[in-house]
């Protein structure tokens, strides 16, 4: 539908649909959403920010500082909630253009240790596991606000 | 050395020798020195927030927002100087703790094309394309300021 012969990205946001269907929602941040992704051996966040039209960091303008803050707020409560040696983050959209930054623990050792996970294969975990880390991430940036 | 029982780490800042070793330096921002990658295909450039013992974003503090200003200002002008069609941007650090963002320019079809580079094998090119790709980056970083 459009509004005024503009496409309706152009005016709302909307979550990609693959995005929605690979992922669980969190919450919603100020200006992102906080979206979780089911992968055993690497608790992983993402975050979109609820902007029309961004590909790219730079298309957000202003609001990319406001995007580090929540990059650093879902870092820390993953860390917190997780434990992890390292945080991995990227912004990368080769895929899905939607602007979506992933956050990933990661464990000295894990099996994909010290690559990177994105390119490779990430089995799901026990869906109780996955709905009790979504609880636990809720529940650290609801303390973290 | 230690200063007042402090590490040297912990008072001044160096760059990593492993960064400094597969690197070429551009130029320093206000907070970030920016380095260029010489991976032909890719370019590639990775900015250092110059601050002691920083590992992960969250450690920067305030300096967070100031670091995502320099990763737009520079991911732009990466894409003005190679016309890419997608930015690739992340901290990993798995190998390198010293924090460093990597901010690479891709293209539709480019020879990994749409995985991502890192973790990957990725050739250098010849060293005058190099110095050209640093010389137009300084200038493009110059003219943004």
């Amino acid at each position: 539908m459009a509004v005024d012969g503009l496409p309706v990205s152009a005016s709302a946001w909307l979550l990609h649909p693959q995005l929605a269907a690979d992922t669980s929602p969190v919450c919603d941040l100020v200006l992102s959403r906080v979206l979780a992704m089911n992968a055993a051996e690497y608790p992983w966040l993402i975050l979109v920010p609820r902007r029309a039209g961004v590909v790219e960091i730079f298309d957000l303008g202003d609001d990319a500082r406001l995007l580090m803050t929540e990059i650093a707020m879902t870092s820390r409560a993953l860390k917190e909630v997780t434990g992890c040696d390292k945080l991995n983050i990227a912004a990368i959209g080769n895929m899905v253009p939607q602007l979506h930054v992933h956050i990933v623990a990661r464990r000295i050792g894990d099996p994909l240790w010290p690559k990177p996970v994105w390119g490779m294969a990430h089995p799901s975990g026990a869906a109780a596991d996955f709905a009790s880390f979504i609880d636990s991430i809720g529940r650290a940036l609801a303390n973290s606000g």
